[in-house]
């Protein structure tokens, strides 16, 4: 079972008061992105810590009722964080950042994470696969650099497109380019 | 079969010559490393390209017969390089670099490349195990952000002691730690 593999920088989720804060006015669209109705926007922060920070991190719309900030573990060192591997949401106790933009700033006391690996699909997918939400899975990358990525989470939404998220670590470790594919070899 | 783990950072080899003229002087000893008789050197350049360059990089000791360049892939984005995986010491047509010392600066034609994942051991130990030199293994890496490295080369040297060596991309895409150990699985 073959899957495309998406890539993803590190990047910002905005609520709408931060949004305000950040740049006084509404995100606005650079490109539409795999997922149906999420996309790149033109908009960019820089992410602080006491340790460091990383500029033109993207923001990615539309807003969302909670901000989060998704870092590789790479970028975590740079910037002196140890962020827990959650799934999208799921903030409790992740790691405070400040998040500057033109007009301003926000420290967040929680929202830092590394995303867990997922593959993002529909309901009708998923039933014809015979997957349940969250359920975890191996996929094998074959590259000179490659091997299996375990702890593989299977992400179920309406509006879901096939495809597997990894971070730039996953990426470059594996020597992933975007367009490549995995294959789903089994469940945990 | 489980197996120490070693993070190599990026870092640099270098012949007689260049020492002489990136330093002036002989490498000196910052530390030993596991393997018998190599050393990190007090000794740090700059390698840098037409697109980028990275500051403090380690030089290794001893002095070899010739000048080697391991990064990461993080790395040759930054770089815009595009360096072949390879066993250390085959270097043909690996990438061109520039390194910079404190007395003066080389640029090698080839050298620069993203080293395989090996594991190193002695003649005793491969004849123990039943591995002949550069066999390729699988080792599995149990993280929450786990799986299994491919593709691994076994090392057979007079001095090889026990040990994995991978990169910095490996080692963060699977959360792996110093002094943390993986399980050779299996061969190829």
């Amino acid at each position: 079972m073959k899957v495309n593999i998406g890539i993803s920088n590190r990047h910002v989720h905005l609520n709408k008061e931060h949004v305000a804060i950040l740049f006084g006015s509404e995100l606005t669209k650079l490109r539409d992105l795999v997922q149906l109705g999420q996309y790149a926007c033109n908009e960019v922060v820089t992410i602080k810590t006491s340790k460091g920070e990383i500029n033109n991190v993207r923001v990615l719309g539309p807003v969302r009722n909670y901000t989060q900030v998704e870092i590789s573990k790479t970028d975590a060192y740079k910037l002196g964080l140890n962020p827990p591997v959650r799934t999208s949401g799921d903030l409790k106790g992740s790691e405070s950042i400040t998040i500057i933009g033109p007009k301003g700033e926000v420290t967040i006391e929680e929202g830092c994470i590394i995303a867990n690996r997922h593959i993002h699909m529909n309901q009708e997918t998923a039933h014809e696969l015979g997957y349940i939400n969250d359920q975890r899975v191996s996929v094998k990358i074959d590259t000179i650099k490659g091997g299996i990525l375990e702890n593989v989470h299977i992400k179920i939404t309406d509006d879901g497109v096939l495809e597997m998220h990894i971070d730039t670590d996953d990426a470059n470790a594996f020597l992933v380019e975007k367009g490549m594919t995995g294959e789903i070899i089994d469940g945990d």
